[in-house]
Parts: structure tokens; sequence; C-alpha cells
């Protein structure tokens, strides 16, 4: 089968793979109708992390092709949405809402979706039927549901978004513009997006922020305190991930406001505690538990309730991968879409 | 009147100062009965924050001598405890039960109450009245709200401790052996005090620990794990303020589980973010809302089922502070108090 592989930072090919098949009784192989690149394909890419012909990506939706002798809940022919962490949906952490720390949990980038077919392990824990084939024109949505969508989500309900609060976003990106989605379908009542792009600020506006601030850092801060009668937001979605982000969120929290974490936190990044200390506020997050919000997201995007796939601002055929790390790397576009 | 003055790093006074009286319409001035040396009036002894001629204390309990024209809730006469931190009562922020993080907010170290007298600004906002004069037995329990039990009760709190639980403790100065005393009266089902010291493993298993470990840092964590399944605690009470004592609670924890931060951390205390990250647990702490916590723990010590006041294994007359400081110091006493 073809996937992409990037052989070294910056460099990324769509190569011969050998075809996945079946290795233990729990395991799922798919045939993959979308994936997609994240912004955290950007850091082997960039060289951040390191890169040595590595199988790439982490969210898909397909196609059930065959599934071990013990798998029950899906089935060939089933369509799927996967989270990007694997897991048995058994354990006490699973059953506590917690599937992305599952104490088998494994992240789906070491498997690779970027590619026509791919081996799901846990299928029956990971993954989740829609309620039918989909139409042509669900699929960029529900292929967000599978890492960005679903960690807006948890960002937005671990920051106890809710009506009459005032919610700010720091970032930008997929996973904050989906924060914004999210934290205006549980009620908000003020949701201040941080942004300095105009692409993103009319998408931003269009899932539902009543206000765009452009400052960012101590200033960006200042500025959600003077919105909010010098308090701060009840709640903050942190959907970046440095220190810099992590202290404009923290200082732009109310005290016992609550700040939903997603930005995923790179090896080396410090967080000054003694702000964090006197800030007197609530965080959460971590790698998004998917897999719990699921059904509820997968149900919202078939009523068409909500288009997150508008997200996806390219689309291309998985063969020009390369040129869809570039147009993310260059900012050209927000979220590339690979079709297959 | 006397009071104790820092005139440098280590160097302790009884001396006079002028006596307090009445500035603004919502102060109270008190005639302190009791008060105590705190672990963080330990940084600037050992030159950790600077000294110089600096009042100290900020635990007080004592009679209401006179109050301004607007105050309507103490009068002359009325025995009160407050909290370490000044409070209006009265904003959003104090509304919603953060106190500490009024608008008005401020810290009762600046005035200084290892002192005979003290001036209490925002009296209705930051005393509580006992129901009556208290015996002499339970001046030390409630000195004990005024700080320590009422941040190791929010320390619980905020880990989410309860019927059920497993709560793991960082740390075995007096608010960590408060923590195990408020996850006992919480319900929880198993207290691991992490302590190395007799005296402090004996006064935690008096408050209501199940095990003691004594193993620190990643080892520590490690033994949590073990004794836990290999998930980790559901709380846990972090009450030291390092990044060793930090990166132990949060690998204590379990995915989707509650830390409670109540260590203050000093400036330049630095956390890996990422660490914090991949936890993937709720973190929440800062300077702990003692006053949402009074009326209820001043009912409990009241009604003697609880007996926070033998975490003060010194008692000294107020002449004696200096062997008090030595004495925390040099760790023969977990907490001194000091009587007027």
């Amino acid at each position: 089968m073809r996937a992409v592989i990037m052989d070294a930072p910056g460099e990324i090919t769509v190569a011969e793979r050998e075809d996945p098949r079946i290795v233990e009784p729990t395991d799922a192989v798919i045939r993959l109708t979308a994936t997609c690149i994240c912004g955290s394909d950007l850091w082997p890419y960039r060289g951040v992390e390191p890169a040595d012909h590595s199988p790439m990506g982490h969210e898909y939706v397909g196609v059930v092709e065959e599934v071990g002798a013990s798998v029950t809940t899906v089935k060939p022919g089933d369509f799927v949405v996967g989270s990007f962490v694997i897991s048995c949906g058994k354990c006490e952490i699973c059953v506590s809402g917690y599937p992305s720390k599952c104490i088998h949990a494994e992240f789906v980038a070491g498997i690779g979706t970027q590619s026509e077919k791919a081996r799901i392990p846990l299928a029956d824990g990971t993954l989740v039927t829609t309620p039918g084939l989909p139409d042509d024109s669900l699929i960029p949505s529900l292929l967000a549901a599978s890492d960005v969508l679903g960690t807006g989500w948890f960002a937005a309900d671990a920051a106890q978004v809710g009506p009459g609060k005032t919610v700010a976003v720091v970032g930008d990106g997929a996973v904050g513009l989906m924060g914004v989605l999210a934290a205006q379908q549980m009620g908000a009542e003020r949701i201040i997006a941080m942004s300095r792009h105009a692409d993103r600020q009319a998408l931003a506006r269009e899932y539902g922020a009543t206000d765009i601030v452009t400052e960012r850092g101590a200033e960006g801060a200042a500025r959600i305190k003077e919105l909010t009668g010098g308090l701060g937001a009840h709640s903050v979605i942190e959907a970046v991930g440095t220190e810099e982000s992590m202290l404009q969120a923290i200082h732009s929290t109310r005290g016992g406001g609550h700040i939903g974490f997603v930005g995923v936190a790179h090896e080396g990044v410090q967080l000054p505690l003694d702000q964090l200390f006197f800030a007197g506020v609530h965080l959460h997050g971590g790698p998004a538990p998917v897999r719990r919000y699921l059904p509820e997201l997968i149900q919202k995007i078939w009523d068409r309730e909500i288009d997150p796939g508008k997200v996806f601002d390219l689309t291309l055929p998985l063969d020009q991968a390369a040129e869809g790390y570039a147009a993310m790397h260059e900012r050209r576009a927000i979220k590339v879409m690979l079709t297959l």
C-alpha cells in the first residue's frame, strides 16, 4: 500500500509499505477514506523532533476491512472513526472517562494513518461506527472528530465552559478553532478568540467567537482582564503548549477559574510554578480522551448540527502529501485533508 | 505593644511597635490570644526571601477591641478567627468561593500578627466569630483554622477527596498533616502519608493515615503506583512547593485524577510542562480560600469533632519567639504556637 513517510525533517515521500494485517485477535484493519496532517506532524518536519523514515499520521476515518476473532463492536463494511490514542475501553481509567490514559494506551502516531490502510489495535475500545455509510460531505467533519474536534471539545469541557461563562481561547490553530466551536455548543455567553490572522479570525467568528483579541502574552492577558471587568475569563482554552501561551492563559483566567490545557508541551518547556500557584486557577488537560466524546460528536455531525470540517482549508490526494506539509508549515493552510 | 520583628535573616527580636488603631471604617482592631510561626516565615529566616526589620506573622485568633463605623458582623468582645488573606466578601470572586483572590485581597503577612494587637482591614469579609468565648483547650485548634487547617482542607477539597478514594499526601509539614486530617473527615478510603520523620508519621496516623511511604521523588511516586494497582492515587495533596515535590505529586496521580496544590512555590521554581501535560491530571491550588471554610471548621472544632491543634508541638510565650523560630528551623518542632 501507499503511505506517507518522513525520510528526514522536511522530507516527505509517499512510498510503498507492506499491507497491514491482523496480528492480535483484538485488531481491526481499516481502509482509509481520508486522513490529515496535524500541527504536531510539523514538529519532526521542522526538526524539533527526530524523523528517520517515519510513518506519519494519527487521524483517520475509513471502512473496516477485517477484524480479529475477538472483536465484537465493529465488522467488515462498517464506517468508523477512531481516536488518536488506542484504548481498551475496559480498564478502570477508561471507565472513569480517560481512555487517553488507558493502561494499554498507545499513540496511533506510532502506527501511521497517512496511508491506504491501517491496523488499529483494541478495535472495540478505540473505534466508533457511524450510523451508516456517510455522505461524502460529512467526511471532513468525521475526520476532524478523530483529533482536533475531540481535543477542542475536551479543552472546553476541561475549562468548564457553560451558559453565562466568558471563554478565552489561546491559539488559533485547528484545535483552538474547534475549542471556539465547542464553547459555542456548550452555551458560552461570550467567546474571545485570540488571533492575529484574518482567515482564522473569520473562521473563529463563524464558529461562534464574539470577540477577537490580537494582543499576545502579557498584553493579551491584560486585554482579557480589561474585557471582563478586571476579573479575567471564567474559562480559558490553552491550545499552543509553550511557556508564553500557558502564562497568557493563566493570567487571562480569574481566580478560581478553569483552564483547559491541550497545547502539546515539548520536552524542555518550563512553567514558572509560582505564577501558576498565585493565580489560584484550575488546570486540566493532556492528551484528550477523544474516545469519550466520539459517540456524541459523531451524532452531532450526522445530524448536521456542527460543521467542524470547515477547518480543512486545503484538500489534496494522499500522493501530494508533501505539498500539504509545506502548505501547513508555511501557514498557507490551517489544516490539510488527504483523500484516498 | 510588643511585636515580633525580623531584623535580618535569622535575627528575631520582640520589640515595641506602635499600637494599631482604626484607619478605615471597615477595620477592626483585635487583641491576640495566640498566634504562631508558619513554615513560610522560615523563608526570610533562612535568607531565601529578604528580611529588614519586618513585622512577622499572618495567623491569629483573638478578641475584638474596636471596630470601624461600618463594621456590622463583629463587635468589641467577640472572639474571632480570621484568614491569612484579607477579603471583602462581596466581590464576584469572593462570592464564587475564592476570597483569597478577592479583588481587594491583601496578605496579612504584610500586617504582622505575631504581636499583641493587630489591625484587620475589611473585618466583615475577613473575620468569623466563634459561638462564644472558647475554652482555653480550643485555642490551638482555632488558631490552626486560620491557615494550616484551612489550607489542608482546601487541598483535600481541590484534590476531590471523597468516599472510596485513595489519597496520597506529599509533604509532612503542618499543612500536609492537616491534609491528612481533612481527607479522613471527607471520607477517604485510604490515606497515604509520604514522610520519613517518625514524629510526623505518628501524627499522620493519628489524623487518619492508613499507610506511610518513606520514598521520595520518582521512587515515591513509583511506590504510590505500586500501592494502587499500577494506576496512581485518585487524589494527591501537594504541600511542599518545589519542582521535585510537584513532579512526585504529578506522577503519583492516576490519569484523570486530581491534585490539590498548596505548597507555596518560590520565584524561580520551574515545572517541566510536558510532564504535567502527559500526566492528564487535574491541578487546582494556590493561596487557600480559608475564609470559605472557616464557619464549617470553627463549628467542627467547637463540637470537638476534630483536634487540629495537636499540630502545635511546642508552645512558647511571644517573648520567646526567637527560640520558636530556631526550633522550627532546626526541625525540633513541627509548628510553634506563641501565646500572649
